[in-house]
């Protein structure tokens, strides 16, 4: 099952984390940028491309230090379908990188739509009985507000071709407790949550012992972590709210196993964006983003021993 | 403010429906398909181009029937990039015919990947200084189990653009209770949902006192809607599961306020694949589409008088 698949490549690097991959078009350097707008005009497409080369030059870089990548859709549905057809690039140049991709698009709806997102993002979709496949991801993030009825359909997917999910729980943002911490009986919302989440997925466990179905849990609530750590020990999660949201190493910590299984922590700008601490404009801006991935690593590591 | 611009094409045809614009290649007439497929190979590209000649001949038929389409956007990302290009193209052609658009999302993020979608869709991306539109819809559906960080920046963009937003509180699937009906103190989760997402957008509200941030109500729990209209005064409702879900005009009147105003009802299937009960091999689908609208909007108007 597919959790194996993310947890066998954490293992073999001893690295615990994903990089995301959110560049909006002033995140990318200049020498970059420039180029690509006088060969592909300033607007859309030439925004695009930019993303692209940087995309590139991170996956390259990163790909013998971080096991995945994170590709966020938000900043590839800003260009529109050009930004949309980089990102099924993006997708696609990581994983023959040997990266494993997590498409971070929080879909959310039910029955055949949710089916329809299924097929765009994991199983591929049908067109005169062959099989075509989109952003072909190994796992999406979903919402589950919804319901088991938005999570089922990309279950029975992510079952198929050997991919998971995450489903958010607990989110790293300020106003995550207006909806998830709220009091329902014994249990708190993103408990509720969790649980059902976890119950949906009962059944799919791989060798570590954990479910096709994921969960999303903020690194800026290490108690949280920790209380679902031990609530939700089928469920594998990924840790947002690493570096920038203010999330630290001993912080996450509470998020793995004994054996130093079972979770992996984001970092988005501190990654992609090491470069702008640098001072030399960008042109070191692989080098930068794989010394931030090294150093983060390094840190994890004095908290999360991976058997 | 933006419902107004909604409610007053409601008013002009006497009809608060909305058509789906949710389109399969399945759901495609067969002459459409092979014509697209000829044209443009059978793959991707075909299904695409055979969806967008499909949706044209919809929008044509509906135009001055129904004041808004919804395009679900699962049914354009299943197809990857060619996919999303015709969902701009849909999205600008609707436009142009006078139709209210709203983009069938319901993304979910936060911060500055919340302002990157609501770019995408709402509001567009600057780029050397210069905004580019994407997507461009009148309006969005949202989830907003993040929170009010996940509504808020959409909000921004769409005052700027006179635009506006429907957020999840009661959806008509089977599922929906798991979580939306779970009691929390004294109200209900879709409750406290319905309630944050109306102080959020307060001092919003237009000439007809709705608020920027509607609201998804499902048709399948029209006692529950009848609760919500009256607890949510200033919240347009969005209200899916009319006709295929088993929502019934005499369900969805409760919807309305007393003006018969506040309220659209979504139906897709019932008539984007009204050609299905022809017998005709959709070479019909245009008419069979009007026909279904104009059934669907006299049933309602035997229950809801619009002022």
């Amino acid at each position: 099952m597919s959790f194996d698949v993310l947890q066998d490549k954490i293992r073999a690097m001893k690295n615990p984390t994903v990089a995301g991959l959110d560049a909006r078009i002033e995140y990318v350097p200049a020498h970059i940028r420039e180029k690509a707008f006088a060969e592909f005009g300033p607007g859309r497409k030439g925004a695009a491309e930019a993303i692209w080369q940087f995309n590139v030059g991170l996956i390259d870089a990163l790909c013998d230090i971080v096991p995945a990548v994170k590709p966020q859709a938000a900043y590839y549905e800003n260009l529109g379908w050009q930004g949309m057809e980089v990102l099924e690039r993006t997708i696609q140049y990581a994983k023959t990188k040997g990266l494993f991709v997590i498409a971070d698009i929080k879909r959310g709806d039910i029955g055949s739509t949710a089916s329809a997102y299924a097929e765009g993002w994991l199983s591929g979709t049908k067109i005169n009985g062959e099989t075509f496949k989109a952003f072909d991801a190994d796992c999406v993030t979903l919402s589950g507000y919804m319901g088991s009825d938005s999570i089922k359909p990309f279950l029975d997917a992510a079952r198929i071709e050997n991919k998971c999910v995450f489903v958010l729980v607990k989110t790293s943002n300020p106003g995550s407790g207006e909806l998830q911490d709220i009091v329902a009986g014994e249990r708190l919302v993103y408990q509720i949550m969790g649980d059902l989440n976890e119950r949906i997925a009962a059944g799919t466990e791989g060798k570590y012992g954990y479910s096709i179905a994921g969960a999303v849990t903020g690194a800026t609530y290490p108690s949280d972590i920790r209380a679902l750590r031990k609530r939700l020990q089928k469920t594998f999660f990924l840790v947002p709210g690493y570096g920038a949201q203010g999330g630290t190493a001993e912080d996450v910590q509470f998020a793995f196993d004994k054996y130093g299984h079972g979770a992996i922590v984001n970092s988005s700008r501190g990654i992609m964006c090491a470069w702008q601490k640098t001072r030399r404009d960008g042109l070191d801006f692989a080098d930068a983003a794989r010394h931030a991935a090294i150093t983060m690593r390094d840190d994890i590591q004095k908290f999360v021993t991976i058997v």
